[in-house]
């Protein structure tokens, strides 16, 4: 069913230009469509633990295997990545339902000695191979050494790629064709800047081909 | 709750170069969490339209409005690209329950001369202002002017970076301020290569800061 397009708001740029501050982070932050929830655990050279909430986690390439995350820009202090890049790992845990709040609440500015594990209620785990903390708390959590940081001038962020070293989660979330079923591990997806979506599967679909209408694979 | 990591299969750098192409393809992919589902409108100078299904766009900014995406490698035919690098625009619309097979669909290789919105079966819409379509069935759509196409040697995709220069979507969505319920619109998140799910949201949580817990704002 098509939209009539005189039905819509329409916004052009110089519109956008004259939003509030705040108001225009919440509405760009929604266009993109949901985000991953994830919690950044790094530690600093001096042995302080930081967690970080992010929402910019995204996959790059599955061989060899990547993934990037926008940061903050560079006028703001960024723990996190100060952290990873002195010791080149950082780990990734995805965010359910039990731990949202928490979550969220590191995203507060805690002061740099601050160990943002104890500050929120979670539990570090050491990995056996480097020093970045994992979530204990966490269902599905992700170790990766920092390949690049590619700085984006146009806005004064970073592009952080990691490749993933090792990875722990339930083997009983993984398909005999590699799918993992996060939404049974109650990883959660987020919008705009701070809501927190819960999810239901409507279906997996058959690899497309020209001449076939895809079908549920499920 | 704490979960022991005892219970969890490990699996190591040389354990996922293992894994079958395709079955690490499905297991990369669902690591980094929810994706967006948006689907790209370009045209071709010659004036094919074209249409991809794309669940990498992310957010890289709202001041100014900039989002990425992240491409398939440069080994491969890639329609998309071409288009927008050509003339310089492209649309974001996002995937709802109404129009996901379609959107799927879109992943078949089509020939570089099919129109792909005829051949999925969805409507293109014209920008007053770019060449590029807008598809007339999603509820939200994003006009974009690119910035930037950053070649990432790591594994021969490109990082595309777009500047927004207009949007359409229903005033009813927008709250009072500026989040935008996505929800609302029936947007869906993808998971891994081929699964769509729709949301439930449980909460939106209030700016963190250290000394308070976070509360709902709903």
């Amino acid at each position: 069913m098509t939209i009539d397009s005189s039905e819509l708001w329409h916004v052009d740029a110089s519109e956008l230009d004259n939003f509030e501050q705040r108001y225009r982070a919440r509405f760009i932050n929604s266009l993109s469509g949901f985000k991953s929830a994830n919690l950044i655990g790094t530690v600093s050279e001096s042995g302080v633990r930081n967690l970080a909430i992010v929402n910019s986690v995204f996959h790059i390439g599955a061989n060899p295997p990547l993934m990037g995350m926008i940061t903050r820009p560079n006028t703001a202090r960024r723990d996190t990545v100060e952290n990873l890049q002195a010791t080149g790992y950082y780990t990734i845990n995805h965010v359910h339902r039990g731990i949202f709040h928490q979550a969220h609440q590191t995203s507060a500015r805690y002061d740099a000695h601050i160990d943002e594990f104890e500050a929120v209620g979670l539990t570090p785990v050491n990995s056996a191979s480097f020093a970045a903390p994992y979530v204990a708390e966490a269902v599905i959590r992700i170790g990766l050494k920092v390949e690049e940081v590619k700085h984006l001038d146009i806005n004064s962020t970073d592009l952080v790629i990691g490749r993933i070293t090792e990875l722990s989660l339930p083997r009983e979330l993984v398909g005999d064709d590699g799918f993992i079923d996060i939404e049974g591990a109650g990883s959660l997806a987020i919008s705009s800047l701070d809501a927190y979506h819960q999810t239901e599967r409507l279906d997996r679909l058959s690899y497309a081909k020209p001449d076939k209408p895809v079908k549920s694979i499920l």
